[in-house]
């Protein structure tokens, strides 16, 4: 069995993204057992996601945020997360995503990253990454010519010191966040509070332009380990090796 | 004279934003003698509005972030920022703004902050204010369903300790976070380096909801004083009284 094309899982992001946009702006949000948010949307775009998604790859293994899981038989996992950013989502900020990975194995082979209310569709399939469908080069090979900055999840005034020079930007999605570092706009993101489905999808694209997850305090992040849906053991840097090193020397780790 | 019609005010904003949107994603950044960015965007778009609102309001002064001054024969002044939040257009964050602010005397009684990407635009003219021509709640009515957050300018990191117990997001752009908390979005905001472009329009629609300006350190802001262009001189917040004094509470003063 192979992986979809980029653009068979591109189009399934888009058609999902005009379900979630449909409820955008007028949405009831409700508590999950582990006091994040959930909407009718999230729902609603998972068994899309997971219907389409099942048709490709018959033999894949599902785990989505909102429930999903199925076994796979072979070695390629679908993870999903239907709407990244569900609180962006409910408070009407435009950042939210829907998010398909694929696992295969350990590692993550292909995703895409589609922002609706942006109209920025990220994705990878193998050694190649694509933003609206055109190529994203390497990160390293040149240097943006605006003003430096990083990505961080939404608690690090609480969590964290930051030495860091340039800004530190917050925009409301883990999985957004890695994406812009894979496009080379933002230096490397400072992720809090994720699990597989925030990191898998957008860590197939950011691989495949060089970069990749460590943990904070050190150590690489085994994505199949957390197929269980438990939170990841540690806040995460995303980057490339350089802006990782360069990252924490400037973030304190908790106490 | 009078201050135009919040419909004719928007369409100014729309007809900018388009020509600032052929720009965005391949634009080239300047650094002005502040070393805060300009473009090619900003320029033409300051152009357009300034050839728009004299046609409209003849008499009126006008100031705008890229350099135009005219003087005032009249109580009103026309204040721009043709895109607010230059280092995100840079950036490819969809987040800037184009902003429309009127002063009469040193009250903002008109404003239009209009996010092309996002396909979002505030207004107010007089006591209401707007999101996508539908009327915003007076703020303090209800309390939102989703997680708290504040908005903060992309330095927080290395000028502030906040003790604020939500989520703290920084999107990059002084006039959407308060064109946020005049949404009830956001509880309040923090703002850093601004300067009276980025204050009137936002500061109008705030206005009109029942929130407000103050410097972080106590007192109000005095926006005719900051005509001649100078940096506000401190950090600002945004909100509602009652967010003003719960953010003062949380947000340490820079030594």
């Amino acid at each position: 069995m192979s992986v979809p094309s980029r653009v068979e899982l591109e189009a399934i992001a888009v058609r999902a993204g005009a379900v979630a946009l449909g409820h955008f702006r007028h949405v009831k949000a409700e508590r999950k057992a582990d006091r994040t948010l959930v909407t009718a949307a999230d729902r609603e775009v998972e068994a899309l996601l997971v219907g389409e998604l099942s048709r490709l790859m018959p033999d894949a293994g599902i785990i989505g945020e909102e429930g999903t899981t199925r076994e796979a038989r072979g070695p390629h996992r679908i993870v999903l997360d239907p709407i990244d950013g569900t609180a962006a989502f409910v408070a009407g900020l435009g950042t939210w995503c829907i998010c398909i990975g694929i696992l295969e194995g350990a590692s993550p082979v292909a995703g895409v990253v589609h922002l609706p209310r942006l109209r920025e569709t990220y994705s990878a399939v193998g050694d190649e990454a694509f933003l609206d469908g055109e190529l994203l080069p390497r990160l390293g090979a040149g240097s943006a010519s605006g003003d430096r900055f990083i990505l961080s999840h939404a608690r690090s005034h609480a969590r964290h010191r930051i030495s860091y020079p340039g800004k530190v930007r917050a925009l409301g999605s883990t999985a957004y966040h890695v994406a812009l570092v894979a496009r080379g706009s933002a230096e490397g993101a400072l992720l809090g509070h994720t699990h597989v489905w925030d990191l898998v999808a957008p860590g197939a694209i950011l691989r495949a332009v060089g970069g990749g997850y460590e943990y904070l305090r050190g150590g690489p992040i085994e994505l199949d380990t957390l197929l269980d849906g438990r939170k990841a053991p540690g806040y995460i840097l995303a980057g490339t090796p350089a802006a990782i090193a360069m990252l924490r020397a400037h973030v304190d780790r908790p106490a």
